[in-house]
Protein backbone atom coordinates (compact mmCIF):
# COMPACT_ATOMS: atom_id res chain seq x y z
CA UNK A 1 0.00 0.00 0.00
CA UNK A 2 1.36 3.22 -0.40
CA UNK A 3 0.24 4.88 2.72
CA UNK A 4 1.49 4.54 5.75
CA UNK A 5 -2.07 2.57 6.70
CA UNK A 6 -4.23 0.85 4.37
CA UNK A 7 -7.37 2.80 3.47
CA UNK A 8 -10.25 0.56 3.44
CA UNK A 9 -12.61 1.53 0.02
CA UNK A 10 -16.46 0.83 0.72
CA UNK A 11 -18.95 1.16 -2.26
CA UNK A 12 -21.84 -0.42 0.34
CA UNK A 13 -23.52 1.59 2.30
CA UNK A 14 -24.45 -0.98 4.68
CA UNK A 15 -20.61 -2.62 4.60
CA UNK A 16 -19.35 0.75 5.75
CA UNK A 17 -22.09 1.12 8.00
CA UNK A 18 -21.50 -2.42 9.62
CA UNK A 19 -17.54 -1.29 9.83
CA UNK A 20 -18.11 2.07 11.40
CA UNK A 21 -20.35 0.93 14.08
CA UNK A 22 -17.37 -1.32 15.16
CA UNK A 23 -14.92 1.28 14.97
CA UNK A 24 -17.35 3.39 17.27
CA UNK A 25 -17.64 0.91 19.70
CA UNK A 26 -13.85 0.95 20.07
CA UNK A 27 -14.85 4.63 21.25
CA UNK A 28 -13.13 5.88 18.15
CA UNK A 29 -14.07 9.00 16.73
CA UNK A 30 -15.20 9.62 13.44
CA UNK A 31 -14.61 12.54 10.55
CA UNK A 32 -16.61 12.71 7.55
CA UNK A 33 -15.19 14.77 4.49
CA UNK A 34 -18.07 14.97 2.21
CA UNK A 35 -16.72 15.81 -1.30
CA UNK A 36 -17.83 15.36 -5.00
CA UNK A 37 -13.84 14.19 -5.84
CA UNK A 38 -11.58 15.51 -8.44
CA UNK A 39 -9.70 16.16 -4.98
CA UNK A 40 -7.31 19.23 -5.13
CA UNK A 41 -5.38 21.03 -1.71
CA UNK A 42 -8.61 22.15 -0.76
CA UNK A 43 -10.60 18.68 -0.13
CA UNK A 44 -7.45 17.68 1.10
CA UNK A 45 -6.63 20.37 3.57
CA UNK A 46 -9.73 19.40 4.70
CA UNK A 47 -8.76 16.21 5.04
CA UNK A 48 -5.53 16.56 7.01
CA UNK A 49 -7.71 18.81 9.36
CA UNK A 50 -9.99 16.40 10.01
CA UNK A 51 -7.17 13.72 10.62
CA UNK A 52 -5.05 15.62 13.00
CA UNK A 53 -8.80 16.07 15.22
CA UNK A 54 -10.26 12.67 14.97
CA UNK A 55 -9.54 8.62 15.19
CA UNK A 56 -11.20 7.66 11.60
CA UNK A 57 -11.38 9.77 8.86
CA UNK A 58 -13.78 8.94 6.11
CA UNK A 59 -13.74 10.74 2.63
CA UNK A 60 -16.73 10.66 0.71
CA UNK A 61 -16.62 11.06 -3.20
CA UNK A 62 -19.87 10.98 -4.64
CA UNK A 63 -20.89 13.39 -8.06
CA UNK A 64 -24.39 13.89 -6.32
CA UNK A 65 -27.28 14.59 -9.23
CA UNK A 66 -29.50 16.07 -7.33
CA UNK A 67 -27.69 19.46 -7.14
CA UNK A 68 -26.62 19.60 -10.50
CA UNK A 69 -29.50 21.60 -12.72
CA UNK A 70 -30.73 20.00 -16.39
CA UNK A 71 -28.16 22.11 -18.10
CA UNK A 72 -25.86 22.52 -15.60
CA UNK A 73 -22.12 20.27 -15.77
CA UNK A 74 -23.33 16.67 -14.38
CA UNK A 75 -22.43 14.75 -16.74
CA UNK A 76 -19.07 16.85 -17.61
CA UNK A 77 -17.90 16.90 -14.03
CA UNK A 78 -14.24 15.46 -13.70
CA UNK A 79 -14.38 12.15 -12.13
CA UNK A 80 -11.16 10.21 -11.63
CA UNK A 81 -11.50 7.88 -8.54
CA UNK A 82 -7.66 6.18 -8.72
CA UNK A 83 -6.22 9.52 -9.02
CA UNK A 84 -8.52 10.10 -5.68
CA UNK A 85 -7.47 7.51 -3.98
CA UNK A 86 -4.17 7.83 -4.12
CA UNK A 87 -4.43 11.46 -3.00
CA UNK A 88 -6.59 10.64 -0.28
CA UNK A 89 -4.10 7.75 1.16
CA UNK A 90 -1.49 10.26 1.23
CA UNK A 91 -3.42 12.91 3.56
CA UNK A 92 -4.38 9.84 6.14
CA UNK A 93 -7.87 9.35 5.27
CA UNK A 94 -8.86 5.72 6.39
CA UNK A 95 -12.10 5.04 4.77
CA UNK A 96 -12.88 6.24 1.38
CA UNK A 97 -16.68 5.70 0.71
CA UNK A 98 -17.15 5.97 -3.35
CA UNK A 99 -20.95 4.35 -3.55
CA UNK A 100 -22.66 4.23 -7.09
CA UNK A 101 -25.34 6.83 -8.03
CA UNK A 102 -27.97 3.22 -7.45
CA UNK A 103 -26.74 3.23 -4.13
CA UNK A 104 -27.35 6.06 -2.60
CA UNK A 105 -30.93 6.85 -4.48
CA UNK A 106 -33.97 4.87 -4.65
CA UNK A 107 -35.91 4.56 -7.89
CA UNK A 108 -38.62 6.41 -6.62
CA UNK A 109 -36.84 9.15 -4.21
CA UNK A 110 -39.56 11.01 -2.68
CA UNK A 111 -37.82 13.41 0.13
CA UNK A 112 -36.44 16.45 0.10
CA UNK A 113 -34.44 18.60 3.04
CA UNK A 114 -34.96 22.09 2.36
CA UNK A 115 -33.33 24.97 4.22
CA UNK A 116 -35.87 28.11 3.20
CA UNK A 117 -34.66 31.25 1.76
CA UNK A 118 -31.43 31.03 2.11
CA UNK A 119 -32.18 28.59 -0.43
CA UNK A 120 -32.94 31.13 -2.69
CA UNK A 121 -30.10 33.56 -2.39
CA UNK A 122 -26.88 33.90 -3.97
CA UNK A 123 -25.99 30.45 -6.03
CA UNK A 124 -29.74 29.36 -4.99
CA UNK A 125 -30.92 32.20 -7.59
CA UNK A 126 -29.01 30.71 -10.62
CA UNK A 127 -28.89 27.05 -9.56
CA UNK A 128 -32.79 26.52 -8.11
CA UNK A 129 -32.71 23.27 -6.43
CA UNK A 130 -29.19 22.98 -6.24
CA UNK A 131 -29.04 23.80 -2.20
CA UNK A 132 -32.17 21.48 -1.90
CA UNK A 133 -30.30 18.79 -3.60
CA UNK A 134 -27.48 19.53 -1.04
CA UNK A 135 -28.92 19.28 2.05
CA UNK A 136 -30.80 15.72 1.09
CA UNK A 137 -27.40 14.01 0.01
CA UNK A 138 -25.67 15.70 3.13
CA UNK A 139 -28.61 14.57 5.31
CA UNK A 140 -28.17 10.88 3.93
CA UNK A 141 -24.52 10.74 4.05
CA UNK A 142 -25.04 12.32 7.87
CA UNK A 143 -27.48 9.11 8.73
CA UNK A 144 -25.39 6.62 7.12
CA UNK A 145 -21.87 7.46 8.88
CA UNK A 146 -23.06 9.50 12.39
CA UNK A 147 -19.91 11.39 12.56
CA UNK A 148 -18.86 13.21 15.10
CA UNK A 149 -17.37 16.03 12.64
CA UNK A 150 -18.15 16.80 9.44
CA UNK A 151 -15.40 19.33 7.21
CA UNK A 152 -16.57 21.50 4.73
CA UNK A 153 -14.73 23.97 2.63
CA UNK A 154 -15.20 27.90 3.44
CA UNK A 155 -14.91 28.42 -0.97
CA UNK A 156 -18.57 26.96 -0.59
CA UNK A 157 -19.91 29.77 1.85
CA UNK A 158 -22.95 29.67 1.40
CA UNK A 159 -23.13 25.85 1.63
CA UNK A 160 -21.51 25.97 4.79
CA UNK A 161 -24.24 28.47 5.94
CA UNK A 162 -26.91 26.24 4.75
CA UNK A 163 -25.50 23.19 6.53
CA UNK A 164 -24.87 25.06 9.90
CA UNK A 165 -28.41 25.61 9.76
CA UNK A 166 -29.71 22.60 9.32
CA UNK A 167 -27.66 20.58 11.43
CA UNK A 168 -29.25 22.97 14.22
CA UNK A 169 -32.77 23.09 13.00
CA UNK A 170 -32.72 19.39 12.33
CA UNK A 171 -30.63 18.43 15.86
CA UNK A 172 -27.86 16.35 14.48
CA UNK A 173 -25.20 15.46 17.05
CA UNK A 174 -22.82 16.44 14.82
CA UNK A 175 -19.96 19.58 14.98
CA UNK A 176 -19.54 21.36 11.25
CA UNK A 177 -16.22 22.22 10.71
CA UNK A 178 -14.74 24.62 7.90
CA UNK A 179 -11.31 25.28 6.58
CA UNK A 180 -10.19 28.65 5.09
CA UNK A 181 -9.90 28.97 0.65
CA UNK A 182 -7.33 27.59 0.04
CA UNK A 183 -5.72 29.48 -3.36
CA UNK A 184 -3.10 28.71 -6.46
CA UNK A 185 -0.37 30.85 -6.43
CA UNK A 186 -1.42 33.48 -8.11
CA UNK A 187 -4.86 33.89 -6.15
CA UNK A 188 -7.07 32.01 -8.08
CA UNK A 189 -9.29 29.69 -5.26
CA UNK A 190 -8.60 25.75 -5.96
CA UNK A 191 -11.87 24.03 -7.39
CA UNK A 192 -12.24 20.88 -9.03
CA UNK A 193 -14.22 22.83 -12.43
CA UNK A 194 -10.88 25.02 -12.98
CA UNK A 195 -10.28 21.80 -14.91
CA UNK A 196 -12.58 23.18 -17.89
CA UNK A 197 -10.47 26.75 -18.48
CA UNK A 198 -8.15 26.70 -20.93
CA UNK A 199 -4.84 28.40 -21.00
CA UNK A 200 -6.07 32.42 -22.10
CA UNK A 201 -9.37 31.34 -19.07
CA UNK A 202 -7.11 30.09 -16.57
CA UNK A 203 -5.76 33.62 -16.68
CA UNK A 204 -9.08 35.84 -17.03
CA UNK A 205 -10.38 33.41 -13.86
CA UNK A 206 -8.34 35.67 -11.81
CA UNK A 207 -10.77 38.56 -11.85
CA UNK A 208 -12.63 36.90 -9.47
CA UNK A 209 -9.93 37.16 -6.48
CA UNK A 210 -8.80 40.50 -7.80
CA UNK A 211 -12.39 42.18 -7.64
CA UNK A 212 -12.57 40.55 -3.81
CA UNK A 213 -9.15 41.71 -3.54
CA UNK A 214 -10.88 45.62 -4.13
CA UNK A 215 -13.16 45.22 -2.09
CA UNK A 216 -11.04 44.63 0.65
CA UNK A 217 -8.63 47.46 0.14
CA UNK A 218 -11.79 49.76 0.17
CA UNK A 219 -13.29 48.45 2.99
CA UNK A 220 -9.92 48.61 4.95
CA UNK A 221 -9.51 52.22 3.89
CA UNK A 222 -13.07 53.32 5.65
CA UNK A 223 -15.37 53.07 3.18
CA UNK A 224 -18.61 51.70 4.09
CA UNK A 225 -21.29 51.72 0.89
CA UNK A 226 -21.86 48.58 -0.37
CA UNK A 227 -23.27 49.15 -3.39
CA UNK A 228 -20.35 51.71 -4.50
CA UNK A 229 -18.07 48.85 -3.49
CA UNK A 230 -19.84 46.25 -5.72
CA UNK A 231 -20.06 49.13 -8.40
CA UNK A 232 -16.24 48.94 -8.45
CA UNK A 233 -16.00 45.25 -8.16
CA UNK A 234 -18.16 44.70 -11.02
CA UNK A 235 -16.51 47.50 -13.47
CA UNK A 236 -13.49 45.64 -12.53
CA UNK A 237 -14.46 42.48 -13.69
CA UNK A 238 -15.99 43.71 -16.82
CA UNK A 239 -12.59 45.33 -17.87
CA UNK A 240 -12.09 41.08 -18.44
CA UNK A 241 -13.62 40.14 -21.60
CA UNK A 242 -13.95 36.35 -20.64
CA UNK A 243 -15.41 37.47 -17.78
CA UNK A 244 -19.70 37.21 -17.48
CA UNK A 245 -21.23 37.82 -14.09
CA UNK A 246 -23.74 35.81 -12.78
CA UNK A 247 -24.12 38.13 -9.53
CA UNK A 248 -21.31 39.78 -7.36
CA UNK A 249 -23.24 40.58 -3.69
CA UNK A 250 -22.54 41.77 -0.29
CA UNK A 251 -24.68 40.55 2.61
CA UNK A 252 -25.19 39.36 5.87
CA UNK A 253 -23.65 35.90 6.79
CA UNK A 254 -26.50 35.08 9.27
CA UNK A 255 -29.29 35.50 6.80
CA UNK A 256 -27.51 36.28 3.33
CA UNK A 257 -29.53 39.08 3.04
CA UNK A 258 -28.10 42.26 1.01
CA UNK A 259 -26.75 44.98 3.11
CA UNK A 260 -26.42 48.87 2.13
CA UNK A 261 -24.08 49.32 4.99
CA UNK A 262 -20.86 47.37 5.55
CA UNK A 263 -20.96 46.94 9.07
CA UNK A 264 -20.62 43.57 11.65
CA UNK A 265 -20.36 39.86 9.88
CA UNK A 266 -20.60 39.78 6.33
CA UNK A 267 -19.83 38.11 3.10
CA UNK A 268 -18.84 39.38 -0.07
CA UNK A 269 -19.90 36.70 -2.97
CA UNK A 270 -19.63 36.09 -6.27
CA UNK A 271 -20.26 33.87 -9.27
CA UNK A 272 -18.68 34.68 -12.32
CA UNK A 273 -18.79 33.08 -16.26
CA UNK A 274 -15.54 32.76 -17.41
CA UNK A 275 -16.22 31.34 -21.08
CA UNK A 276 -18.61 28.63 -19.74
CA UNK A 277 -17.40 27.76 -16.91
CA UNK A 278 -19.00 29.31 -13.90
CA UNK A 279 -16.84 29.86 -11.18
CA UNK A 280 -17.19 30.95 -7.39
CA UNK A 281 -15.50 33.21 -4.94
CA UNK A 282 -15.69 35.10 -1.74
CA UNK A 283 -14.39 36.87 1.53
CA UNK A 284 -15.65 37.00 4.55
CA UNK A 285 -15.27 39.76 6.89
CA UNK A 286 -15.76 41.32 10.10
CA UNK A 287 -16.37 45.00 9.78
CA UNK A 288 -16.43 47.61 12.75
CA UNK A 289 -19.04 50.35 12.14
CA UNK B 1 -42.01 5.78 42.40
CA UNK B 2 -44.98 3.96 41.40
CA UNK B 3 -43.70 1.75 38.52
CA UNK B 4 -41.33 -1.32 39.12
CA UNK B 5 -38.10 0.46 37.87
CA UNK B 6 -37.78 4.98 37.76
CA UNK B 7 -38.65 6.56 34.77
CA UNK B 8 -36.45 9.34 34.30
CA UNK B 9 -38.02 12.65 32.98
CA UNK B 10 -35.91 14.75 30.46
CA UNK B 11 -37.18 18.42 29.41
CA UNK B 12 -33.74 19.42 27.85
CA UNK B 13 -32.27 17.82 24.62
CA UNK B 14 -28.18 17.68 25.52
CA UNK B 15 -29.56 15.84 29.38
CA UNK B 16 -31.24 13.46 27.29
CA UNK B 17 -28.53 12.92 24.68
CA UNK B 18 -25.97 12.45 27.34
CA UNK B 19 -27.94 10.07 29.12
CA UNK B 20 -28.63 7.80 26.57
CA UNK B 21 -25.04 8.17 24.75
CA UNK B 22 -24.20 6.67 28.66
CA UNK B 23 -26.35 3.50 28.00
CA UNK B 24 -25.63 3.23 24.27
CA UNK B 25 -21.87 2.46 25.90
CA UNK B 26 -23.77 0.00 27.37
CA UNK B 27 -25.01 -1.92 24.05
CA UNK B 28 -28.53 -0.98 25.03
CA UNK B 29 -30.87 -1.14 23.00
CA UNK B 30 -33.32 1.59 21.89
CA UNK B 31 -36.78 2.38 21.28
CA UNK B 32 -38.76 5.67 20.69
CA UNK B 33 -42.54 6.25 20.96
CA UNK B 34 -43.16 9.69 19.72
CA UNK B 35 -46.56 10.85 20.79
CA UNK B 36 -48.66 14.29 21.08
CA UNK B 37 -49.43 13.14 24.36
CA UNK B 38 -52.84 12.30 26.49
CA UNK B 39 -51.99 8.66 26.23
CA UNK B 40 -54.56 6.07 25.26
CA UNK B 41 -54.70 2.26 25.20
CA UNK B 42 -53.27 3.04 21.24
CA UNK B 43 -50.20 4.80 22.89
CA UNK B 44 -49.76 2.30 25.74
CA UNK B 45 -49.60 -0.67 22.88
CA UNK B 46 -46.88 1.08 21.50
CA UNK B 47 -44.73 1.48 24.70
CA UNK B 48 -45.40 -2.13 26.00
CA UNK B 49 -44.66 -3.44 22.40
CA UNK B 50 -41.46 -1.46 22.82
CA UNK B 51 -40.69 -2.79 25.83
CA UNK B 52 -40.79 -6.41 24.69
CA UNK B 53 -38.50 -5.33 21.95
CA UNK B 54 -35.82 -3.25 23.35
CA UNK B 55 -33.49 -2.55 26.64
CA UNK B 56 -34.55 1.14 27.13
CA UNK B 57 -38.16 2.85 25.93
CA UNK B 58 -38.17 6.57 25.30
CA UNK B 59 -41.32 8.18 25.09
CA UNK B 60 -41.71 11.16 24.04
CA UNK B 61 -44.86 14.08 25.01
CA UNK B 62 -44.77 17.14 22.72
CA UNK B 63 -47.70 18.61 20.75
CA UNK B 64 -45.72 19.64 17.66
CA UNK B 65 -47.19 23.01 16.57
CA UNK B 66 -45.98 22.95 13.09
CA UNK B 67 -47.82 19.74 12.25
CA UNK B 68 -51.16 21.77 13.06
CA UNK B 69 -53.27 24.40 10.63
CA UNK B 70 -54.08 27.86 11.47
CA UNK B 71 -57.88 27.07 11.98
CA UNK B 72 -56.68 23.50 14.02
CA UNK B 73 -57.30 22.50 17.74
CA UNK B 74 -53.22 23.10 18.10
CA UNK B 75 -54.32 25.67 21.93
CA UNK B 76 -57.26 22.79 22.59
CA UNK B 77 -55.45 19.70 21.93
CA UNK B 78 -55.59 18.25 25.48
CA UNK B 79 -52.78 17.89 27.54
CA UNK B 80 -52.33 16.28 30.81
CA UNK B 81 -48.58 15.27 31.65
CA UNK B 82 -49.14 14.19 35.40
CA UNK B 83 -51.94 11.60 33.71
CA UNK B 84 -49.01 10.79 31.18
CA UNK B 85 -46.44 9.95 33.42
CA UNK B 86 -48.20 7.54 35.40
CA UNK B 87 -49.42 5.90 32.43
CA UNK B 88 -46.44 5.44 30.67
CA UNK B 89 -44.45 4.31 34.21
CA UNK B 90 -47.40 1.62 34.54
CA UNK B 91 -46.15 0.24 31.25
CA UNK B 92 -42.51 0.34 31.74
CA UNK B 93 -41.56 3.36 29.79
CA UNK B 94 -37.81 4.07 31.01
CA UNK B 95 -37.52 7.87 29.92
CA UNK B 96 -40.00 10.35 29.18
CA UNK B 97 -38.99 12.97 27.22
CA UNK B 98 -40.86 16.20 27.82
CA UNK B 99 -39.59 19.04 26.18
CA UNK B 100 -41.07 22.57 25.92
CA UNK B 101 -41.74 23.98 22.60
CA UNK B 102 -38.98 26.40 22.99
CA UNK B 103 -36.37 23.41 23.44
CA UNK B 104 -37.52 21.75 19.98
CA UNK B 105 -37.83 25.10 17.86
CA UNK B 106 -35.18 27.51 17.46
CA UNK B 107 -36.70 31.44 16.64
CA UNK B 108 -36.08 31.44 13.28
CA UNK B 109 -36.28 27.52 12.04
CA UNK B 110 -35.76 27.19 8.26
CA UNK B 111 -35.62 23.73 7.66
CA UNK B 112 -38.05 20.91 6.48
CA UNK B 113 -38.33 17.72 5.27
CA UNK B 114 -40.73 16.96 2.89
CA UNK B 115 -41.69 13.23 1.38
CA UNK B 116 -43.06 14.46 -1.85
CA UNK B 117 -46.39 13.56 -3.37
CA UNK B 118 -47.39 11.34 -0.26
CA UNK B 119 -47.47 14.15 1.90
CA UNK B 120 -50.63 16.02 -0.62
CA UNK B 121 -52.81 13.08 -0.23
CA UNK B 122 -55.66 11.56 1.71
CA UNK B 123 -55.02 14.00 5.20
CA UNK B 124 -52.48 16.09 3.52
CA UNK B 125 -54.91 17.14 1.08
CA UNK B 126 -56.99 19.04 4.12
CA UNK B 127 -54.17 19.72 6.40
CA UNK B 128 -51.81 21.39 4.10
CA UNK B 129 -48.01 21.00 5.64
CA UNK B 130 -49.49 18.72 7.85
CA UNK B 131 -46.50 15.92 7.02
CA UNK B 132 -44.02 18.64 6.45
CA UNK B 133 -44.37 18.79 9.92
CA UNK B 134 -44.55 15.33 11.04
CA UNK B 135 -41.66 14.52 8.99
CA UNK B 136 -39.49 17.32 10.62
CA UNK B 137 -40.53 17.07 14.29
CA UNK B 138 -39.67 13.23 13.52
CA UNK B 139 -36.35 13.91 12.15
CA UNK B 140 -35.63 16.39 14.98
CA UNK B 141 -36.40 13.61 17.21
CA UNK B 142 -34.65 10.76 15.40
CA UNK B 143 -31.58 12.90 15.67
CA UNK B 144 -31.66 13.71 19.23
CA UNK B 145 -32.11 9.65 20.25
CA UNK B 146 -30.74 8.33 17.39
CA UNK B 147 -32.68 5.28 18.42
CA UNK B 148 -32.67 1.90 17.00
CA UNK B 149 -36.45 1.31 16.74
CA UNK B 150 -39.51 3.65 16.63
CA UNK B 151 -42.97 2.63 17.36
CA UNK B 152 -45.96 3.91 15.59
CA UNK B 153 -49.57 3.42 15.42
CA UNK B 154 -51.78 2.08 12.05
CA UNK B 155 -54.42 4.46 12.74
CA UNK B 156 -52.28 7.48 11.39
CA UNK B 157 -51.67 4.92 8.26
CA UNK B 158 -50.43 7.97 6.17
CA UNK B 159 -48.15 8.79 8.41
CA UNK B 160 -46.60 5.30 8.71
CA UNK B 161 -46.13 5.24 4.87
CA UNK B 162 -44.78 8.63 4.86
CA UNK B 163 -42.00 7.83 8.25
CA UNK B 164 -41.09 4.89 6.47
CA UNK B 165 -40.37 6.19 2.98
CA UNK B 166 -38.14 9.06 4.48
CA UNK B 167 -36.43 6.94 6.75
CA UNK B 168 -35.42 4.95 3.44
CA UNK B 169 -34.59 7.22 1.93
CA UNK B 170 -33.11 9.27 3.86
CA UNK B 171 -31.07 6.43 4.83
CA UNK B 172 -31.87 6.50 8.90
CA UNK B 173 -30.52 3.41 10.62
CA UNK B 174 -33.82 2.87 12.50
CA UNK B 175 -36.41 0.49 12.36
CA UNK B 176 -39.98 1.89 11.78
CA UNK B 177 -42.62 -0.81 14.06
CA UNK B 178 -45.84 -0.58 13.60
CA UNK B 179 -48.91 -1.81 16.24
CA UNK B 180 -52.28 -2.37 14.81
CA UNK B 181 -55.55 0.02 15.42
CA UNK B 182 -56.42 -0.45 19.60
CA UNK B 183 -60.30 0.26 19.45
CA UNK B 184 -62.84 1.15 22.09
CA UNK B 185 -65.31 -2.39 22.97
CA UNK B 186 -67.88 -0.82 20.65
CA UNK B 187 -64.91 -0.30 17.46
CA UNK B 188 -64.25 3.40 17.23
CA UNK B 189 -60.25 3.73 16.86
CA UNK B 190 -58.90 5.13 20.03
CA UNK B 191 -57.29 8.45 19.72
CA UNK B 192 -56.86 11.65 22.29
CA UNK B 193 -58.93 13.78 20.05
CA UNK B 194 -62.45 10.83 21.15
CA UNK B 195 -62.49 13.29 24.24
CA UNK B 196 -63.70 15.90 22.10
CA UNK B 197 -66.81 14.36 21.84
CA UNK B 198 -70.03 14.35 23.85
CA UNK B 199 -72.48 11.34 24.01
CA UNK B 200 -74.23 12.16 21.31
CA UNK B 201 -71.32 12.40 19.15
CA UNK B 202 -69.51 9.59 20.70
CA UNK B 203 -72.40 7.31 19.31
CA UNK B 204 -72.67 8.98 16.36
CA UNK B 205 -68.40 8.68 15.66
CA UNK B 206 -69.16 4.84 15.67
CA UNK B 207 -70.15 5.70 11.86
CA UNK B 208 -66.43 5.39 10.80
CA UNK B 209 -65.80 1.63 11.89
CA UNK B 210 -69.33 0.92 10.80
CA UNK B 211 -68.59 2.05 6.95
CA UNK B 212 -64.93 0.30 7.30
CA UNK B 213 -66.59 -3.27 8.22
CA UNK B 214 -69.32 -2.61 5.43
CA UNK B 215 -66.09 -2.27 2.85
CA UNK B 216 -64.71 -5.32 4.50
CA UNK B 217 -67.80 -7.32 4.08
CA UNK B 218 -68.66 -6.10 0.59
CA UNK B 219 -64.70 -7.19 -0.43
CA UNK B 220 -64.79 -10.13 1.53
CA UNK B 221 -68.26 -11.03 -0.66
CA UNK B 222 -66.39 -10.27 -3.73
CA UNK B 223 -66.75 -6.58 -4.55
CA UNK B 224 -63.90 -5.41 -6.62
CA UNK B 225 -65.35 -2.26 -7.80
CA UNK B 226 -63.89 0.26 -5.54
CA UNK B 227 -66.02 3.46 -6.54
CA UNK B 228 -69.10 1.36 -5.98
CA UNK B 229 -67.47 0.16 -2.21
CA UNK B 230 -66.63 4.01 -1.11
CA UNK B 231 -70.68 5.17 -2.64
CA UNK B 232 -71.50 2.28 0.05
CA UNK B 233 -69.65 3.64 2.66
CA UNK B 234 -70.80 7.59 2.07
CA UNK B 235 -74.05 6.97 2.16
CA UNK B 236 -73.94 4.48 5.11
CA UNK B 237 -71.83 7.87 7.04
CA UNK B 238 -74.56 10.00 5.81
CA UNK B 239 -77.42 8.35 7.50
CA UNK B 240 -75.68 9.77 10.38
CA UNK B 241 -76.84 13.73 11.13
CA UNK B 242 -73.99 14.41 12.77
CA UNK B 243 -71.34 13.28 10.28
CA UNK B 244 -69.55 15.19 7.91
CA UNK B 245 -67.16 13.65 5.60
CA UNK B 246 -63.69 14.95 4.71
CA UNK B 247 -63.02 12.23 2.52
CA UNK B 248 -63.30 8.66 1.69
CA UNK B 249 -60.51 6.90 -0.36
CA UNK B 250 -59.35 3.42 -1.34
CA UNK B 251 -56.01 3.79 -2.39
CA UNK B 252 -52.89 1.34 -3.26
CA UNK B 253 -50.66 1.33 0.02
CA UNK B 254 -47.46 1.93 -1.72
CA UNK B 255 -48.15 5.38 -3.56
CA UNK B 256 -51.58 6.37 -1.86
CA UNK B 257 -52.95 6.41 -5.25
CA UNK B 258 -56.80 6.16 -5.52
CA UNK B 259 -57.66 3.01 -7.39
CA UNK B 260 -60.49 1.55 -8.85
CA UNK B 261 -60.14 -1.85 -8.96
CA UNK B 262 -59.53 -3.50 -5.33
CA UNK B 263 -56.45 -5.59 -5.61
CA UNK B 264 -53.09 -5.85 -4.24
CA UNK B 265 -52.02 -3.96 -1.31
CA UNK B 266 -54.71 -1.59 -0.40
CA UNK B 267 -55.78 0.87 2.20
CA UNK B 268 -59.38 2.48 2.78
CA UNK B 269 -58.91 5.54 5.02
CA UNK B 270 -61.65 8.34 5.76
CA UNK B 271 -61.47 11.39 7.99
CA UNK B 272 -65.11 12.39 9.16
CA UNK B 273 -66.26 15.07 11.29
CA UNK B 274 -68.34 14.63 14.13
CA UNK B 275 -69.52 17.87 14.97
CA UNK B 276 -66.82 19.80 15.18
CA UNK B 277 -64.03 17.03 15.74
CA UNK B 278 -62.27 15.62 12.70
CA UNK B 279 -61.77 11.92 13.43
CA UNK B 280 -59.63 9.30 10.86
CA UNK B 281 -59.97 5.32 10.77
CA UNK B 282 -58.61 3.30 8.34
CA UNK B 283 -58.44 -0.54 6.97
CA UNK B 284 -55.42 -2.15 5.15
CA UNK B 285 -56.25 -5.34 3.50
CA UNK B 286 -54.13 -7.75 1.24
CA UNK B 287 -57.05 -8.46 -1.59
CA UNK B 288 -56.64 -11.41 -4.07
CA UNK B 289 -57.97 -10.20 -7.69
Amino acid sequence: MEGEEQMKIFNKISELRDYVKERRKESKSIALVPTMGYLHQGHLTLMKKAKEDTDIVIASIFVNPTQFGPTEDYEAYPRDLERDVNLAKEVGVDIMFAPETEEIYLKDELTTVTVDSLNERLCGASRPGHFDGVCTIVSKLFNILNPDQAYFGQKDAQQVLIIKKMVDDLNFDIEIVTVPIVREEDGLAMSSRNKYLNKEERKAALVLYSSLKLAKKLIASGERNANLIKEEMISLINQEDLAEIDYVKIVKQSNLEEINEIEGQILIALAVYIGQTRLIDNLMLEVEK
